[in-house]
């Protein structure tokens, strides 16, 4: 956010168009932090990964998609194991089993469905 | 998607990794073309804009929320006016109105829940 030109106050500003800092950061496993920004029944996950860091096998009830921006992942949906890229995206149904493991220094978005409350 | 290693067949490979070149393409505004990934209630939604180019005022029931990847928009939700730059996101309940307008040329990722029929 550079400026703000709203007649409604900050506080409307920063709930709706705002600085992914204010969202609320976890490293979820070595080398992967994530930052979380929530809405009402969607959260966006801006995922850095380490090289030869490792998101272990795990499933949650949540629907997840996402997209590497950059980077390099072994990805892991199910039984399905892919090498993926930049642009490359994941659809993970609520209750499969998913595993990363990034090549590269990787940058990457989640999105779930509903929001992760330990993620908050 | 660079190579698989799944054993269950190309066709469930498809569902959970793959590349964006495999959504649906649509102009929405001139010099605004979308790619969207649907899964069951999320939709991911690639957004690419000219220098110039706008998304008029409209709203929609779906929760909104992305993130701009490149680029400077100009971006309006509701009576709020911010001008943005990449890693700036975005949060829009369903029904607010909003708008954009691209300063340069600009690469943002939308989602939507639930999914978009129109956009399928």
């Amino acid at each position: 956010m550079i400026r703000g030109q709203g007649t409604d106050g900050r506080k409307a500003s920063r709930n709706t168009l705002s600085r992914p800092e204010r969202g609320s950061r976890h490293q979820i496993f070595p080398g992967v932090e994530i930052l979380t920004i929530a809405g009402k029944d969607l959260m966006l996950s801006v995922v850095h990964l380490e090289p030869e860091s490792i998101v272990l096998d795990h499933a949650h009830p949540h629907e997840q998609m996402g997209i590497l921006l950059d980077g390099r992942l072994e990805f892991t949906v199910g039984s399905v194991t892919r090498l993926i890229g930049p642009g490359d995206v994941w659809r993970i149904p609520g209750g499969v089993v998913h595993r990363v493991r990034a090549l590269e220094k990787s940058v990457a978005l989640d999105v779930f469905h509903p929001i992760r409350e330990d993620y908050l």
